[in-house]
């Protein structure tokens, strides 16, 4: 009743106040003009969606979304929690097929900036086809957030015969890494801090489900697959360490790193190994299958840098350790503090 | 690596810090000596899970809670989200089975308070026999949050032949509710302004899969079941009128309200209709299946206090009318502003 007779959102000027995550009428209006639109969706009106599967695994990951700043160069948090989500799922050797959002907002965001954030979300899960099916939006008092959060959970479905872990791991697989590390998370912090560089940072942010369906493809027998987000590198191979409990050891000099990531990785005292990617994995498999893996990789768009860094050994100790390019031997360390708060 | 040599989280003194979100070791501990435990998961360390769902129609729900305070009478942020998400997949006449949680903690976060959010979250999932498969944890800036905000999606498997939906309404059904209104906004606001009253009001939180259940078992035409939540039982009236272009007319005495619940509204300014419940479900059925339909509902634990409250009519105008108590009529609006800003 009288929707039509309150006046549209004003986008332009307007802002987020408590009503809109009232559950009420500026609740539908939020949805109807903001959302609805930039998802390509019609909302129907219900709290839930109903989703087809086809037949498989069903895979199902979530992620909370809080990046700070809201907008980077090469995109910004709508189009990162897409693209985030997306990978968990693709991580399973699964198709993402459906994501929801949940935003929670600080009263006072700009309109602008929500409907800016949503258009790239819908823009991103075209992009991937994959269809954003519900979500839910809650306002917090100015002082009690951030601008927006966003947490998005991802649904797909993989192949029966696909069964990608990180438990899988037998020494002497060899690991490959799909690109250059660190350039999302150096793309942030040299917003956060100021810096610029001669060579633009800009953050990797993309979906892998294409180049996971390629790897796939190649025949090759691929044990595990995980994108170095939080934590970089450093963290995924020794998560896959304790996994699978092997050691691993990599050869610096094989790993991408762009020289402008590496230069503000060194002006930052960060080391590249812990800095997150948005838009890269780290694959496992078989030492023989390796060459035929890295050929599909860089076959695919998002592979092209493409490289084998090195493998895993039998380490009762778990220890990834690393030649360096200078010829020493170093251990790389998980992160076990905060370099870089709110990165993802 | 060296995993074993890190002291184990002190849990009655210990607190949030920036390093829990980080992805790191400190993230890993977190879920390992917190949320596994809490949630009876082993975790298995990948950034996903694969769910097995049989045949039926998929459905999906997600919301994002900011509830304030956390905890409150009756319950607190764990178990509403368990159960808000739950409630709102049996709405679409589904079973809940799996849950992902996402949770955005701010720093200083009281390690205890957040295990015993965890902790009331696997009771709420292990008594609905849901399991909460996936998780995320971020760690956002002190004054950047509020304690913690935890956004959930629900994932369940409806029989093919049932299809609920606000739009299925028709001229002539009947709308029951299954039990009294107001009881949860009222509990957290009386909290929050400090009110107490001789009889305590506590919130109606609880999991209504069971009670759908018995709903759909009595063989009564269900056309649509919504849980009056954010917006009271007004805005899912409003919202079913909309959706399936009726009107509805409501008898205000029919409606079961309880004493103290009146009183505080009366006092805080507040109409019951407009405050959100979070275990009680609104049906629209067959007029001639509302007497087998409240009967079922009344056999159930969480529907004693089942009501037929009014029904559907023809009307252009998609008004909701309320017949008064006292013999007048009065429309009953969408709530349009924000009276009741973090109520779940």
């Amino acid at each position: 009743m009288a929707k039509d007779r309150r006046p549209r959102l004003d986008i332009k000027r307007g802002a987020i106040d408590l009503s809109h995550g009232a559950g009420g009428r500026a609740t539908a209006q939020l949805i109807e003009e903001v959302f609805a639109p930039a998802f390509g969706a019609s909302g129907g009106g219900d709290d839930f969606a109903a989703i087809e599967l086809n037949a498989g695994r069903v895979v199902v990951s979530t992620d909370g979304h809080v990046v700070s700043p809201l907008f980077f160069p090469g995109g910004d948090i709508g189009a990162l929690a897409v693209n985030g989500t997306i990978n968990d799922v693709a991580m399973a050797g699964a198709r993402p097929l459906y994501l929801t959002a949940a935003f929670i907002i600080e009263e006072g965001f700009p309109l602008s900036e929500l409907a800016r954030i949503a258009q790239s979300m819908g823009r991103a899960a075209k992009a991937a086809n994959v269809r954003i099916v519900t979500g839910d939006t809650k306002v917090v008092e100015r002082g009690k957030g951030d601008g927006v959060f966003i947490a998005t959970t991802g649904i797909g479905v993989a192949p029966l015969n696909v069964a990608v872990s990180g438990a899988n791991i037998r020494p002497g697989d060899s690991v490959i890494v799909s690109g250059s590390i660190g350039d999302h998370g150096i793309a942030i912090m040299a917003l956060r801090e100021g810096l610029s560089f001669e060579a633009e940072i800009i953050s990797d942010t993309a979906p892998l489900h294409g180049l996971v369906e390629a790897m796939f493809a190649s025949g090759a027998e691929i044990r595990a697959l995980r994108d170095p987000t939080r934590g970089g590198l450093a963290a995924v191979l020794n998560e896959f360490a304790q996994q699978s409990g092997v050691g691993f050891r990599i050869e610096e000099a094989a790993v991408p790193v762009k020289p402008a990531v590496s230069g503000a990785c060194e002006l930052l005292g960060l080391d590249p190994f812990n800095v997150a990617c948005e838009g890269r994995l780290v694959a496992v498999c078989a030492a023989s299958d390796a060459e035929r893996l890295l050929a599909a990789m860089r076959a695919h768009a998002l592979g092209r840098e493409a490289a084998i860094i090195g493998g895993a050994v039998e380490d009762a100790h778990r220890f990834v350790q690393m030649k360096t390019a200078i010829g020493g031997n170093r251990i790389v360390a998980w992160l076990s503090g905060e370099q870089l708060p709110r990165i993802c």
